[in-house]
């Protein structure tokens, strides 16, 4: 594309209440979403002098547009348009005439997930399943399941296990909560969905930890929301420089995908900025159960229960598959969002409810939780040492979840990445978590990390590193 | 509201492309939901005036808001606004300065369902639920799960059950589909969602039955749509008068909440529509396993496979607390849906999953299916004679499905729901399924329509309409 034909598409303005990168990137998305932009993008250079703005705002502009799958990035190259993305690009050649998917519905695809493969990051060892206990428990509720939890009374979970899993959020995570508050869904990506959709509309800023969860990125992207970066260091997110948002989303007690902890500076700064912009905090809670390094902090929920949406799983400590999740939501809102997760959809199964209740109320799941916990520690530190001894390569012990992040030499993460894919592993390249500045480095599981499997990792990662660094 | 003031929020204009009622509709739901319209909106004499249109076009606006739940209406009085409706109705007085859901997070809660009760429409009875055979089918799944499908790989369904699904939608249902081609939900609601919110976007115009059934209305809603009645009578829904739309909601296999089946004309008219529009047909299959009467005739999925998506339930068959459901979509839709699917986490549980294939497979869905089947042919034919005895009532027997609709006397409508609902019943008005011209009647479900609760039900109904008929 030409720079100039730029103008065409967006005219940035001092005078509006938005960046000018988010004014550009929200213009640059809604052209190429309607087919409107094809080929490349000009270069940043070459695009700041059409618009007179300054490079550092149309880079921010195109981070973004990347990050939402919309261009692909090369070095030295200029961003190339790869939207409209799900819908068309796989169309079959005949397909003229006939109905696609609205630019909405291919933003809601738009964020393409990882693939299959060994130790993907936040996959647990299906191995570990409690398989017998899940099916006694599973079949007791079966059977004892009443009339009224048959229907469509208690779509926003079972009485029974609201009431067990805010004593158990009570006492584990010090969150203070009813257990109307609770609304059970499918899992934590529906929970986001909900949250996206209800929360903020479309061309709403949200704030998202630098490098960030790439499910709830793309929640947000599908409900139309611009994300924001807050950098992460090693205190957890830094919200100083953030702009005013509605939203903010979270991992306070161990950060996705870098694994540090929110300090308590940083946890009083980030409530302060909720009450000062009435914000909403999506605490991300999914694998406080893992950590096993000095005790669990009390999630930040407990601290301003009015403002802080706090989500869970058992995707971590059971498996993804069982399709179960929680929101623990503000008082005042939860009446709005239980209406709203009806009309959604968002339900679970009942009986799979009806056995996690009767799991956590008779000790098996705290049991079958030190038990792994033990086991993915272990793993964790073995598979970590192993990298360290690799030359180049930076990794701390992790703290809890069941992932880590390695970071790499620069210039060596792409074919490190290619080469494990290869080899059957399921990391994913750092950079793809930042909005911001990309980082050089992989994102991995560890609890299926085998003897065996972390050996053969070692391997290929250190052959690609030695074939990098030699002279 | 003075009506001169209605020139601040809305100006309809003839040039614009769309309908001038969904023009001034779509401006008062806006001012409505941003809380710049409150009391009570004129007369739709005094509106049409204000804004020089006709009173046919201010009357068809103000029925869209009233069923999106915006404003309410009584006889004589001008329509009141009650929205924002969810969130703020229902806040403690204590919560300023607390974060507040979004207009469009209201507008997904806007549709307020059914409540609790007995015989409500589309609940199946919970006594009839395969208890036994269905704990046995839910245990050897867990037993015999994969470590593939325990994790995120198979979002969209379990391939067995896609393949399962498959084969008997075509031999029972006429349908052209490959197992590809079928999404595994949590549900009709969340099918209706995920349509809604990828097929069309905000202010898009959607046809819907008149009257239709609530819970595709109110995921319409929630998307920021625009429902536009499709007249029904005997032969089903009738879309010659249809304005241009990109998506079509049908009930073509017994019309919900009418019971009628979709003729052969009608069906060619429909699929004739969609070509010319390259539209989507929705056609919602509920409750196609329920029909007793005659043949069921094929889906219109199989007519036009690359327009239809076909949606179906084991809601009805089962129970509705099991939350899954599917959509047999387009070919080349199918890839833009399951990527979207994904981040909108709408995913059902494995084992539930497993549980039904092997049901279907062994054989036990289908005498159960039969058996069910008989059982509710008897309660709908014992109930409709139960009511055709009573003054003034007008109801066939039921074709199929697990509801009827039966006609009352203008102006006793409200009565007797009241008094119906106050015996515990869960009936529902059926001007309440009606977008256009309102029609007096009741809904009510007759899956567990025992002689007992007809006997109770007719007389509670009996003792009305002989006050109301009495000299």
């Amino acid at each position: 594309m030409e720079p100039a034909s730029l103008l065409h598409l967006t005219r940035p303005d001092r005078a509006r209440p938005e960046p000018l990168s988010v004014q550009l990137y929200r213009d640059l998305l809604a052209a190429i979403a309607a087919g409107r932009a094809q080929g490349s993008l000009p270069s940043s250079r070459a695009a700041a002098e059409a618009l007179g703005l300054s490079r550092n705002t149309v880079n921010a502009a195109y981070d973004l547009l990347r990050a939402e799958g919309a261009v692909a990035t090369s070095p030295g190259a200029p961003p190339r348009i790869i939207a409209p993305p799900v819908g068309d690009r796989r169309l079959a050649p005949n397909s003229r005439g006939l109905p696609q998917l609205h630019p909405r519905g291919r933003a809601w695809g738009a964020v393409e997930r990882s693939g299959p493969g060994l130790m993907a990051p936040g996959h647990p060892d299906p191995a570990l399943f409690p398989r017998d206990t899940w099916a006694m428990a599973l079949r007791r509720a079966t059977r004892q399941s009443s009339a009224d939890s048959l229907g469509y009374a208690e779509y926003s979970g079972l009485p029974r296990l609201r009431e067990v899993l805010a004593r158990r959020l009570a006492a584990d995570r010090g969150m203070d909560l009813h257990p109307d508050q609770i609304l059970v869904t499918p899992g934590s990506q529906s929970s986001l969905a909900l949250l996206a959709l209800t929360l903020a509309g479309p061309g709403d800023p949200v704030l998202v930890e630098d490098p960030g969860y790439g499910g709830a990125k793309a929640a947000f992207a599908g409900a139309g929301l611009v994300p924001m970066p807050i950098p992460v260091d090693d205190e957890g997110a830094d919200c100083r420089q953030a702009p005013p948002a509605r939203l903010v989303y979270l991992t306070p007690a161990n950060q996705y995908p870098l694994g540090c902890r929110l300090s308590l500076g940083r946890r009083e700064m980030i409530l302060a900025y909720a009450r000062q912009h009435e914000a909403v905090l999506i605490e991300d809670d999914y694998d406080s159960e893992f950590l096993w390094q000095g005790r669990a902090i009390a999630a930040l929920q407990g601290a301003a229960p009015e403002r802080v949406a706090c989500i869970g799983t058992v995707a971590k400590a059971l498996m993804p598959a069982l399709r179960l999740g929680w929101i623990a939501a503000p008082a005042h809102l939860a009446p709005g969002l239980r209406a709203a997760q009806r009309n959604l959809g968002l339900a679970a199964n009942l009986h799979v409810q009806a056995a996690l209740a009767e799991m956590i109320e008779q000790g098996h799941y705290r049991a079958h939780l030190h038990r792994i916990a033990r086991i993915y520690g272990d793993r964790g530190r073995a598979f970590a040492a192993a990298l360290r001894a690799l030359p180049g390569v930076r990794v701390g012990d992790p703290a809890g979840g069941v992932q880590l992040a390695m970071r790499l030499p620069e210039g060596t993460e792409g074919l490190a990445h290619a080469a494990l894919r290869a080899a059957g592993f399921g990391c994913a390249p750092l950079s793809g978590f930042c909005l911001g500045a990309p980082r050089s480095g992989l994102v991995s599981g560890f609890a299926e990390a085998t003897p065996e499997r972390i050996a053969r990792f070692c391997a290929v990662l250190g052959q690609v590193l030695s074939a990098q660094t030699a002279p």
